[in-house]
């Protein structure tokens, strides 16, 4: 097994040559998607190894988070393409000044150097991370988990394959083959080899970079996310809102946590609510929505009573938190102790309500009259994304290309002195 | 002594008044301006009172930056004016998408929240740092040090009494009373409080506050600064722009350090910068700089030859480091091992060689034919400057009210679901 260390500094040395051919990026990424479909039956083979080696370890969602498919994996190469056809994010002059002595002064797009990223279970993370990383210039350090190892040693291997073929090192792509902890800690204390390190995995993982990291380290993930259903709101699409947020995916950190109802309408609207998520999804063969109601919910239908802590829960579940608020300033306070920043939505008609909301929750996306469950950097027309950031320094939300570069003032004049 | 924590506290519960009151921001810093030319004499008084008990214990120049006269408090003044005058950082549109699926996706410049800042020395930068934070919708907590206590407390006093003239809380500029290192290593402590802390200050401090920091911290500061003078470079000009970035201001982070002089030229041009350097100042009456050489620079002239060492301090004195390269490409790779990230210029008249030094030295302020001294904010064109980051994330260089600014994402829609 190769070293970790050894791997730091093959990345950082491999990274003057990309500064060097960044007209080959372009070329780089059509090669590493054209890979990924000529070296589909070894990726698939490596693939079907580590989900026998996880069938008695793991539940089903984990499993079909883990299995590739040719369909998948020619995903992941449309994947790559759409990278490559997205603006390139170096170069961007974001303000530039001339200043009455002269000198030109341009505020440009870099890329940050080193960025790695340590994961879980989903092995086209690999693609997606290594394009995200390339396209915006940076070298890259993988760190998966030890479910996908075999997955996604096979996927670096094409991207290697990828590299070589546009005339790139191969060690741009650094992939990390000791899957212990260690390895992670080692990537956070990496000072000098890494530029930035993204934790995207469940919140022990993020915990542990947050509070241990020596490189600089991006807050990833957890999501409390809240709707609040205002005393105007169109109530129909708010059930179809809370329905899709809740339930069509509810293990993903974009999924809804949280509902707070307007005190006008909650006679109204809980009792729809209830049917909607539980006999009416029983009906359909659906897994039903557990409700955990605070005291004025219970009073107007039934549920379990929500516990201490049931509105700081990620729960990733069938669960959903259901509050009565007195009114959308009720609603923003509430958010501004629960929430994590994630995502947060009002459903409403009345504008001022709207623009108070998004003024006052302090959250990476906050939505009028839509799900929360469009935090993603694929439905906000980043391509892919690197994770989803729930902090304020440098990247919020999902984070694209421009959020993989830093930028540098270069200065111009014609002998200048202070 | 009040306590650190009710101040953290206060300041945080202030926050939503600013918030709310957007359209007031200037109005207050125009009070602010007014309320430090009106409180003068009680400003004065104060720093006479801390500069009588530091004259015993430091030097002139910390003695000098220290001390305020009416001039620099009018020169505080108009810089609060200055910067109520630029564009406000908050509400801008930073990217605008409208999705096939009908969502309109705005990335939109926010404030961070709480920024805290520690300082030393200089008490113009308590009224730089809480009008900076001010205008771009931040509370701040000012932690000077210890020997400005009296300055930095009446100069305090005037913003909050500038605050309360434009009805907004004084509790939205916390001033930490305790100077000792416990309350420094308090504020690097206090997650949910503080969103962003700038250490501004000694190579200590700044070590402290990224190894210990548990809020987000941005390093500033360091400047190992390098000037190159290419084969090419204009002389003359080569002359005036080194000793001003060596000598015109020893003490501060964009001063040069080091200086590199490609091999052709070397036997010419460094017999000449001696002679500017030690004998031209002496017989001006000005401070010589010392010359600390290479090898193959002091086969050329004499000076003090190079220690181990002497190629990575940070001098802020009258001391150059002087080396001769064989070309741009070694000064490239000179300063990519000794570069703090800083500043470093060359001086060239090949454009091929500007072109590849601008692109390859990965620093936060790149020059072409210029002095590293304009590493500045002001000199940006930023008003003033909250500190000059040296690190990648976030913020790199001068740190002006954008860098004061996060984004979210503000998504509209009228019913989408995913």
């Amino acid at each position: 097994m190769k070293k970790t260390h050894d791997i730091l500094v093959e990345t950082k040395a491999a990274l003057p040559a990309l500064t060097a051919s960044k007209e080959r990026k372009n070329a780089a990424l059509e090669a590493i998607a054209a890979r990924l479909l000529s070296e589909q039956e070894d990726i698939l083979a490596a693939n079907r190894e580590d989900v026998e080696a996880s069938r008695s370890k793991y539940g089903e969602v984990m499993i079909d988070r883990l299995t590739l498919t040719p369909e998948r994996i020619a995903g992941m190469a449309q994947g790559v393409r759409e990278v490559a056809e997205l603006p390139d994010p170096e170069g961007r002059v974001l303000r530039r000044v001339e200043r009455p002595n002269g000198l030109v002064i341009e505020k440009t797009s870099v890329p940050l150097g080193v960025v790695a990223i340590i994961y879980e279970s989903r092995p086209n993370v690999t693609s997606d991370a290594a394009v995200l990383a390339l396209k915006s210039g940076n070298a890259v350090i993988l760190r998966g988990g030890r479910e996908a190892y075999r997955s996604n040693a096979a996927i670096v291997r094409a991207i290697h394959h990828g590299l070589e073929d546009a005339g790139l090192p191969a060690a741009l792509v650094g992939f990390i083959e000791d899957t212990d902890h260690a390895s992670a800690d080692e990537l956070m204390r990496a000072v000098g080899y890494i530029d930035l390190l993204i934790p995207r995995g469940g919140a022990g993982l993020i915990r542990r970079c947050t509070e241990n990291a020596k490189v600089p380290c991006i807050q990833t993930g957890t999501g409390i996310c809240h709707i609040f259903v205002d005393a105007t709101a169109d109530q129909d699409r708010a059930l179809d809102i809370i329905e899709n947020a809740k339930a069509s995916r509810p293990s993903v950190c974009n999924a809804e946590e949280v509902l707070l109802v307007h005190q006008d309408i909650a006679e109204a609207f809980l009792p729809r609510l209830q049917k909607r998520l539980t006999s009416e999804r029983e009906a359909k063969g659906l897994v039903p929505v557990e409700l955990r109601l605070d005291e004025r919910a219970a009073r107007i239908i039934t549920g379990t009573p929500a516990a201490e802590g049931d509105f700081d829960r990620e729960y990733l579940d069938y669960i959903l938190a259901v509050a009565v608020v007195d009114d959308a300033d009720a609603a923003i306070a509430h958010i501004a102790v629960h929430s994590t920043g994630h995502s947060d939505a009002i459903l409403t008609q009345d504008e001022a309500n709207a623009a108070k909301f998004t003024a006052l929750v302090d959250s990476a996306a906050v939505y009028v009259n839509a799900s929360t469950r469009f935090t993603d950097g694929g439905e906000f027309g980043l391509g892919c994304e690197m994770g989803i950031s729930t902090q304020k320094l440098h990247a919020r939300g999902p984070m694209g290309l421009e959020e993989l570069n830093s930028y540098k003032y270069i200065i111009r004049g014609n002998g200048q002195i202070r």
